[in-house]
């Protein structure tokens, strides 16, 4: 009897990692090698509570083109992690044996590869038969190895035109302006530097870029805005949500009222927008406005970028190739040819090597000044965003797979 | 020697509003009855300083459709209120008989179609041969006589599918939570109403929507969403930033600190939704989430309705034959066969009787518990939402149109 494959999501939700589920579905569900091909439902949570659909529904193409952009987790999310040993090993294994999994496809980021990796050299230590494949996704770009993350691109692409859009409206009246945009991205600045992939010849909105790769010192920000705002009838400073003072702490540390904590013992952040904004009135004078997307930024399929889905999708493609060729702790992952032009492949990295590691912005992407981006990181981000699929709509509504309109799949 | 045609923009940027200067634009230049067609810098602001641009570089077709899609006032916009009477017509009327204007063309809500009403009073009262024609915008969908106005649609469509995006990012987890997303719209509550559009059979994240025709009852507000909170995992609240209590004031007006003025003597609003938020919490002890579209809601051209870019267009043409009619002081608008099908035709209204009116939502269209929207709503606004123009975009980037880019066609 075949084993069968099952599929996970976990952290934060995006709007390509539905793709990559759309990919596992897809050959998982061509290929001879397995027997269903099973979701969990919550991540790892669904292991440990036996909560698991049948994801035999997708064999329907059309329903499959539309998880393929349905935003968010299809199978749900989870932020639990696992303890480095204990009895909760045992369970989880007795799960998978009982339901006679043979592979185990993990969609997430940072948090889901540890995970990964933690189950498969349990796996190795006991000599059990099952493979754990990591498939990245994550709007912050911060996994190492692979050249960046499903998820980032489209992020990146409703981010910077949204921006585009906002400042054009701000732009209408004589006044000068400035918007503040907050930005998603823990430690990383990649999102809010993707913010000027939609500056162009006609019409360069954001002028200021704030990342928690630089140190942020209030004086140089207004040295820095202060010129450009005296020359600018519109002005857009990009902050990202994770800027830090000198002493590495969050410069919202002391005003957020609530320390809130997200699970995993981050500190949830959040109204660095409204901080830059004090910044600009109380030392600049000028009309300012805070524009914070909020979680749309990691869910908005009706702005999608062609290259993320794709590639979303043939990296959960090769996830399964890998189960099948027998491949236990490894992450999918993605690298592009050094040479001119965005030529990338497809690949897969030793999960133990990116678990628990952070990729942040290097120097050669940021400017000298701090509050910029260089060509290079442009010649980076900018193939991306290119390319925009055809978006299903009925009737208006964007079109959406969602487990409750499938709960005859249930097991 | 042919007189010219002028056209301007005013009040608050649309996703659709340049679409109706496109039509204008390409009727007029394609017209034999018109020299030249100008455009007004910052609507009447712009006749007044003698702020004029040449628009014959949208004879190529490629910039006329970027300009279709491009989203806030190509023109500009001002916050300009004509006086009842004074100097300021004396000087307005000089300057348009120095550009030899046969017609103008203003392209906005209501206070500009009161700007409209005005100038073609004064016209007419002292036998000056020269239009002037109102073509409708506003998001706020709050015009008399004319069935709907351009920008709405649009705007509906993005709140509504944002919500449906937003709502299915916080179903992932397994935990209960509330959005409170809060919509533009002064007193009538078209737009919050419109997020119930994306409630379909797959999906459906809209629970309750408060409106400024309704007197907001804490009381009753707790007493309806606590029941629904408890049978759902995911509820959201769509409510309109300018609901009012019982007295008739805004229920932010104690709390927002700043009593801005927009230059109409309005009261700006916000934190509508912060303040529904603090009272879920309080009294439902949910995690509660506010969502702020800003002025996204009105300029999001990644998500237009190409219903209303073909209606906005239209109007704008119909404009421009009337003009050529020699018709004065009417508002281009549109109206609907009363048969089942959405059959809109395009006609117009003398526009004394539209400007300072204001539309609200009928009774017809609320629901009899105060916090949600009847058939007859859904049937009205469902079909205006519908069909998906095809976006241009360079690299991934959405293209517009700038006065920058023609800096050329000042006159």
């Amino acid at each position: 009897m075949k084993r069968n494959l099952l599929v996970g999501q976990s952290g934060g939700p995006t709007a390509a990692i539905n793709a990559s589920l759309a990919g596992v579905i897809s050959k998982g569900l061509e290929n001879s090698e397995f027997g269903k091909v099973l979701g969990t439902v919550n991540g790892i949570d669904g292991v440990l509570s036996s909560n698991f659909v049948d994801l035999g529904c997708f064999k329907d193409q059309n329903r499959l083109n539309i998880l393929r952009q349905t935003p968010a987790a299809y199978l749900g999310s989870c932020r639990c992690q696992l303890p480095e040993d204990g009895e909760i090993y045992k369970t989880i294994f007795k799960v998978l044996k009982k339901r006679n999994i043979g592979a185990f496809i993990y969609i997430g980021g940072n948090d889901s590869m540890d995970t990964v990796n933690k189950l498969s050299n349990y796996a190795r230590s006991n000599n059990i038969d099952i493979c754990f494949i990591g498939v990245p996704k994550t709007i912050d770009n911060d996994l190492v190895l692979t050249d960046h993350t499903p998820g980032f691109p489209s992020a990146a692409k409703f981010v910077s035109n949204s921006i585009r859009q906002l400042a054009l409206d701000a732009d209408v009246y004589a006044m000068k302006s400035v918007i503040v945009a907050e930005i998603m991205g823990r430690n990383a600045g990649w999102l809010a530097a993707s913010s000027v992939i939609a500056n162009d010849d006609i019409f360069a909105p954001v002028d200021v870029v704030c990342l928690p790769e630089v140190p942020f010192k209030v004086r140089d920000f207004i040295d820095r805005t202060s010129d450009i705002i005296s020359n600018k009838k519109t002005t857009v400073i990009a902050v990202s949500e994770g800027i830090c003072n000198s002493a590495g702490e969050y410069v919202t540390a002391g005003i957020t009222a609530r320390g809130r904590n997200d699970g995993f013992k981050h500190v949830a952040l959040g109204g660095v927008g409204k901080y830059i904004e004090s910044i600009i009135n109380t030392n600049l004078g000028v009309k300012t406005r805070t524009i914070e997307f909020s979680t749309l930024q990691r869910c908005a399929s009706t702005c999608l970028s062609l290259c993320d889905i794709n590639e979303a999708f043939e990296q959960g493609q090769y996830g399964v190739n890998l189960a099948c060729g027998g491949v236990n702790g490894v992450m999918v992952g993605i690298q592009r040819e050094d040479i001119s032009g965005y030529k990338p492949y497809i690949t897969s990295f030793d999960v133990s090597k990116v678990a628990n590691f952070e990729k942040l912005m290097p120097a050669s992407f940021i400017g000298e000044d701090g509050f910029s981006v260089t060509d290079g990181f442009i010649k980076y981000a900018a193939p991306l965003v290119k390319g925009e699929p055809e978006i299903l709509y009925k009737n208006g509504v964007i079109q959406v797979e969602t487990r409750n309109a499938h709960k005859q799949w249930r097991i």
